[in-house]
């Protein structure tokens, strides 16, 4: 077997790499260890960039995406019992869209039906070869037979656990981490949100946010110490612990209701380079994870795609190596910027254990500079929106 | 001996609110502990912001200031290798001028004493009497002899190691404070400076900073740990250095010479509440203490002195008691924030023990953010030149 482009990874970030480059008549084969059913089972929350928004339009997966997606122009942080409005769409001309991953990879999945994409499950032990050669191929064992497949490159989309990371050698392998000692408790409720776009809340007992993916179902989150444990929060728990946390007012707008999920999810920034190691290129969580502060997940895996397929599209219409060449240079200067913004968010807004009487200030001051400056208002929303997609190399 | 406004302090921002209180006919008697020698002995930075400046001109000290200052339309820095401009001018339509601290309080003793300005010297043992009372009264020793002068108000401008705060009780005062794990080399130099902007470095091994006085005067820091000791700093070991943490075309451009001054200087946030107990009112350091880093010491104080000058001529001019009843909260509104910018300025340069690879990074990708979005420069330059002396009080 044989393709030009193997892609590790069924989740949304190979998904979208395969569809817009087999429209480009690029051919790709993509290898999935879990079934579809399995993909589209996982809760992940979903703040939509409007550079990402506009890929899946080109990619002609936009149609429900604009039909049924949240259009967000701003945002809220609140502090000290006070709350204020970012206007993303004063500062920047641009929004952000509340559409849930789970959404977009399912858009994919029946777009790359439609024109007879090669998407394979159940792709067990797959193994990368000679990714620093000329003729590198990727095996994997599916019912007990294994399968190898030919190509000229292989992108790894296969997350922070996945097998394409630790491809690259340990010698040519540098990895930055940070890991938060606190994580977010999220409940999903099927109830009307308290407001209809996000509010992050600073508050000495600890962050707070209110979510929602749509008018019945609200996404809310507490952070909690990292040793507690799920079982030990009672939905009424959680909800005395929200409310606590939030201004006055929306503690009194809250409709409460039935948790229909619940879990703790860890907090960590984790950055790997480089993200090319010779035929093999490295795309979202495989390199880089973020704190979920700032949704930039999603959007940072899609701004790989942007210029892995950019410069794939490039280099097969005989345009030369360059763009391929700059790929690890001109995906982690974004990734390292929006690491920044996550991490810099995540620190503003929670309760660290050493923080002390200071720190606290320190942030209710930071937020109380963000609501009287438009330059710092500028300044965040340009990064919530997501910041352009600019190349460092050649 | 009988005054409207005991002002106890002898430095800049005592001289500064005498002299502005003085012409708007109000009667002033400053207390000085040390000889006006010893006052003018002290070598301070000075950049000072335009609302600064503008006080200094408004209260007739500004002839020399418009002279011999060095206006600064934007400063540099510097990380990973390179450097760059941020505009102040673009992006605020406002500089800050580079002007001695000690040439500030000389030029204040000038007006002071054109004045004839009440200055008292070498005042021992001052003790604040009933500041929460309607009659509260100074008492200091004077060659032996102890004197009483009643006034109206008292303004503590005696610094962080002064009686004024001191004299709030512990029950009403809250403190806040970060002592930072190192502290600042400065070499003052007979030497041209290596730019006529200030350079904020950014390096691994720690934070450097090139500044200046004059044309043939030049002040450079390293960031050294709070261990070392000045006397084990050689001139040769400082410059190599300050070389080392700086972009290569600086390093190369520097012109070294004998050191007239070199001392270490260490670091430390330090905020109390509130800034004013009964008829004492708290003004500059004997109320906060900021880092060196961003130069807002001397324009924190100043602040102060236009909040606590404009409400002191309010009430006698018989507009009523809200503004002094309003000068902690104003004062400290915008405390907080220069405290905020010059606390995350400190942590963006500095080398911090725990900070390991990920923070290094990290540090860097907020610089190159900077470097490369005008929202950031915006913000950056409105607080660098001074944020406006906004009320928060009625």
């Amino acid at each position: 077997m044989r393709t030009q482009v193997c892609i590790i990874g069924g989740g949304p970030s190979g998904l979208l790499l395969s569809q817009i480059l087999h429209r480009a008549g690029i051919d790709t084969v993509v290898l999935e260890r879990r079934s579809r059913a399995y993909v589209l089972g996982r809760i992940r929350a979903g703040v939509l960039e409007s550079g990402l928004t506009d890929m899946l339009r080109a990619a002609g997966v936009g149609d429900r995406l604009d039909r049924e997606g949240f259009p967000h122009g701003g945002t809220q942080l609140a502090a000290a019992g006070r709350r204020f409005r970012i206007d993303f769409e004063k500062h920047t001309g641009r929004k952000v869209t509340v559409y849930g991953q789970t959404e977009v990879t399912r858009d994919l999945y029946a777009a790359r039906d439609a024109m007879g994409g090669v998407v394979i499950h159940g792709a067990e032990g797959v193994a990368i070869h000679g990714a620093d050669s000329e003729a590198p191929f990727v095996t994997w064992v599916e019912n007990g037979t294994e399968t190898r497949l030919d190509c000229d490159y292989i992108a790894g989309c296969d997350g922070f656990h996945g097998v394409s990371r630790p491809t690259i050698p340990e010698s040519v392998r540098q990895t930055f981490e940070r890991v938060y000692p606190f994580g977010w408790l999220g409940v999903l409720s099927e109830t009307p949100p308290v407001d209809h776009e996000l509010i992050y809340a600073n508050h000495p007992r600890g962050f707070a946010l209110a979510s929602m993916r749509n008018e019945g179902l609200s996404r809310y989150y507490v952070q909690v110490p990292l040793e507690d444990r799920v079982e030990a929060w009672s939905d009424d728990a959680f909800w005395d612990e929200f409310r606590r946390r939030m201004p006055q007012d929306v503690a009194e707008a809250l409709v409460t209701g039935p948790s229909v999920e619940k879990s703790i999810a860890p907090l960590r920034s984790f950055i790997a380079e480089p993200m090319r190691w010779g035929r093999l290129f490295l795309v979202g969580d495989a390199a880089h994870i973020v704190p979920p502060t700032g949704a930039k997940g999603l959007n940072l895996a899609a701004s790989d795609v942007n210029y892995l397929s950019n410069a794939l599209i490039a280099h097969y219409a005989g345009e030369g190596p360059e763009r391929l060449d700059g790929y690890s240079a001109d995906a982690l200067a974004r990734v390292w910027k929006a690491s920044r913004f996550s991490w810099q968010l995540t620190t503003l807004l929670h309760r660290f254990p050493d923080q002390e009487a200071f720190g606290q200030r320190m942030q209710e001051a930071e937020i109380a500079y963000l609501e009287s400056s438009d330059a710092a208002q500028a300044s965040f929303s340009e990064n919530y929106v997501g910041l352009p997609y600019d190349r460092v190399s050649g």
